[in-house]
This record gives C-alpha cells, sequence and structure tokens, in this order.
C-alpha cells in the first residue's frame, strides 16, 4: 500500500503461459478531489494524487469561472480533510453576476472526471450495503479467459471502422459471447451490456464474466458489483481505487488480459489454471 | 455527415511521409443522450447513439435507481426532442422512499458520462461565446508534429511504471515541450497542463500545441479552446462531436498522429508540410 508519487504498489498473481507467480505491482493511484470555491464544494474528480492546484486552477479557466490569472487569489490544499483530498479556490476580487451564474452552473452540473458520478468513498459505502457478493462456485480457466480478448475484438464492428471506440462484452464461464456493446464512454458500453440483460429480464443473472477494452477504474468496478458479476477483466490496467473495491466487495479482477498472460488483483479461488 | 450507425463520414486530410491526401474517414459518433425519469431529466451523458433503451435502463440499475426487471415499466425515446436525444424510463409500482432519495441523488450527482460536465448543446454555444478564435499565423510543420509522440511518451514516467496512465502535453510551434501531466483521466491531465500555465500567470499564452495520448472527445478540444490552444493532436482517434467543434471555434485538429503519419480533420493552413 506504500505509495509513490503517483503510483502504489499492490499484490498481483501473475499468469503467463503455464507459469504462476505472485509479484508486487505498480499500480496508477486513482482517489477522489472535492474542488471547492472557498468553502463551497462544487465539483469531485476522480483523479491521479499530485498537482491539484494546476488541476483546480485549470478546472476553474476550462469551466469559465476564472479567466485570467488575477482572477485567482490562491489555490489551497485544505489540510488533512477527507485524508487530504479537498483543495480550496479563493476568488479574488468581488463576485460579479456572472462568475456567481458559473459556479452555480457547475455545481448544478457537478463534474465528475473520471464519470464516477460519485465520490468514491461514499459509493464505497453504498456497494458495501447493496452489493452480494457473487455465488461462490463460478470459476474459470485461464485459458477461457485468455481467449476473451481475440473473442472481443473480433466483434468489433464499430471500432474496426473508426478505431475510436471502447468496448463491453458479457461472457459465460465457459467464454461464451453473452452481447458486446461499444461506446465512446468505457462506463456506457458497461451500461448497455448489463442494461440489455435487464430489459431481456436476466437480472439478477448467473454470475458472468465482464471484459472490457481499456483500463478498468472504480467506476466499471463498482457497475459491475451492482449487477452481480463475479469476474471483471480488462485489456489494460486497473487503478488502486478499481483494486481496492474488487477487494472488498470480492470481485475477481484481471487486468492486462492478453493471449498467453494476465494479471489476477483479486481472486478467491474462481480462476482455475 | 451521412450517418451508418455508430460512426459518421468526415473530410480529412492525410499525411504519410511526404504524401498529402484527401479522404472521408469513418469517425465514432458522440452526442449527448438526456435521461429522465419519466418527465424529470435525471442524467446527460456523452454517447455514442444506438442501444439507448439498454443504457438507460442500466444506468437506472447501476445507479441503484432501480434492482430488477419489474421494477421498469418501459423505457421509449421521447420523439424527436434534441434531435432524439432523449429517453425516458417509466418506473412501474409506488415510487418507494428509497427510490426517491435514489432519483434526487442521482440529479444531485448529475452523472456526465465522457467526464463532459455539460450537454453538448449547451456548451457548443457557450464555447462559441467565449472563445476568440487563435492568432491565425500560429503555424507548425507536420515534420515537428510527428516527433511529439515520442517526445511525450519519452517522459510519461508514471505509465511506464504502471501502464494506466493518460498523458496531455504542451508544446511550442517549435516542438519544445512546455509542461506534461498524467492523469487517470484525461480530462484532468488537460486541466493540469493549462492549470500550469494560468498558475504561472501565462494565459492567455501564445497559442501552442496540445497532445494527449489517447482519444479526443468533444470535451478535450472544449477545454483547449477555453485556454486559446491553437492545435490540439491526438495520437488516436476523435469523435464527431470534437470534430464538429474544432470546426466550429476553428481550431486545428489533428488525430492518429505517428511518427510518419496523421490525419488533419480541421485545419485553416497552421499545418504546412
Amino acid at each position: 500500500m506504500e505509495r509513490d508519487g503517483s503510483f502504489a504498489r499492490r499484490t498481483v498473481v501473475r499468469y503467463e503461459g503455464a507459469r504462476r507467480d505472485e509479484a508486487d505491482d505498480a499500480v496508477v493511484v486513482e482517489e477522489p478531489l472535492e474542488i471547492r470555491i472557498g468553502d463551497d464544494p462544487i465539483a469531485v474528480t476522480m483523479r491521479t494524487p499530485g498537482h491539484d492546484a494546476e488541476l483546480a486552477a485549470g478546472f476553474c479557466l476550462t469551466e469559465g469561472i476564472v479567466a485570467e490569472p488575477d482572477d485567482l487569489e490562491a489555490v489551497e490544499p485544505c489540510g488533512e480533510a477527507l485524508h487530504g483530498n479537498v483543495i480550496s479556490v479563493r476568488l479574488a476580487g468581488p463576485a460579479s453576476a456572472r462568475r456567481a451564474e458559473r459556479i452555480e452552473r457547475a455545481r448544478r452540473e457537478l463534474y465528475l472526471s473520471s464519470s464516477c458520478g460519485l465520490c468514491g468513498k461514499q459509493s464505497i459505502d453504498r456497494i458495501e450495503q447493496a452489493v452480494t457478493p457473487p455465488a461462490g462456485r463460478f470459476q474459470v480457466s485461464t485459458a477461457v479467459l485468455a481467449r476473451l480478448p481475440d473473442a472481443m475484438s473480433a466483434r468489433q464492428a464499430a471500432f474496426a471502422a473508426t478505431g475510436g471506440l471502447h468496448a463491453a462484452a458479457l461472457f459465460t464461464a465457459a467464454g461464451d459471447l453473452v452481447v458486446l456493446r461499444e461506446d465512446v464512454g468505457r462506463h456506457n458500453a458497461v451500461d448497455k451490456v448489463i442494461g440489455h440483460r435487464l430489459l431481456l429480464g436476466d437480472i439478477p443473472f448467473d454470475p458472468g464474466i465482464l471484459l472490457v477494452s481499456g483500463r478498468v477504474s472504480f467506476e466499471i468496478v463498482q457497475k459491475a458489483a451492482a449487477a452481480g458479476i463475479a469476474v471483471v477483466c480488462a485489456v489494460s490496467a486497473p487503478s488502486t481505487l478499481a483494486i481496492d473495491l474488487a477487494q472488498r466487495v470480492d470481485l475477481t479482477l484481471v487486468g492486462f488480459l492478453r493471449p498467453g498472460r494476465m494479471n489476477v488483483y483479486h481472486d478467491r479461488g474462481r480462476v482455475v489454471a
């Protein structure tokens, strides 16, 4: 759990061909940051800690709350509130009507950056209350998992045409594709997959395997847990918060899933070699 | 502008080595979707059109508004409102206190999926009001642009360690790196870069070149335009809305920037071979 700047260490089980070993892996840190104007919270964003003052200042500029350096009096962390994850922007000069309107709009639109929809802490609590861990007997072999990325990419019609889409797909323990959806937003692709089952009357469905084409953040694990999915796999890297949530709700999390190799960040006997 | 499912056609100028040609490119469609519970808007998400009912149903499940199929009475598009970009979820049975609380929370937290922070239409209007097109004489050569991805990845320390980070970097017209930032959220990396300049007192700064490590969505172009950046480049694909906004605010947009090749989606003489 030691943190070194923008990444932290997590224990991982690596499968590479027939080899299985445990290692310490560097994982990108994801944590919520609450941005305040003075004492007033206007936004929560899931970000990688570091350069938080820049993030808050840039947010205020790109959201139209400030227009030039002289509009800023100070940008300061709020001590140890929420483990240092709060930053306050103090504005210089009188609050113009235009600025007040923009702050109000930013608050209304509550900017939620990693598309999280939630402050991390609040939703970890909520998930833990709401989720029943998936049935324990669900198992999948590493051989089946290793085939899933190719099965998914073979079906990514729109990605093939544009190179611009995330995909999410649901598979059975035997590796059969249940449904695949594509979207510019990875969370949307996941919501579409889950909504597909819901509209068919299949929620809660048997625990399945969700594969996402890119990285896996907190939000993806949260959505999968809400739908009772047992195993989440990603072609690319997980964040710290994704791993930590998977552990807390006992959801199996696999990253860097490629033909012949994968990293298992949390498991309780669901993945078998 | 013809649309074919989840992608549309846009004119692009391709540079490949010394060759320059015009082509029609398939680009992933990005459009806002407003999700309503009954007549009441609770969320706006930037999504790829298609399977909108699934997206709305899945959103309601993963956000805790419904728990099972019987909670849904119907999921229906709202005719031609906002060009077909509105969908309504009708809930079955009496609204429980718990459900009312969750709807209220979803509305409060206003889920903004591509981390856009805004409904597309509103912010296109806003950007067009707020932005002065960057100075016309800014020019950059394709030879300089082609070197930027390597210059960026050489500096991506955290990505090298974790494989889990987006990067954004600002360069001068000569290709010199001004600042590079990494984050789990690509919009955060962009806000950090812009905030860095703002905190140094350098906003508005001379128009520069912003390079992002992944895809480029509406929101990235919007943030760049708000900061007066002249040229936005991405290693991967743009969305339709990113291209359309770049054209409207006259910001040069380059996609699939790789050594030796690139696609220019909008330009007015800033890119020279």
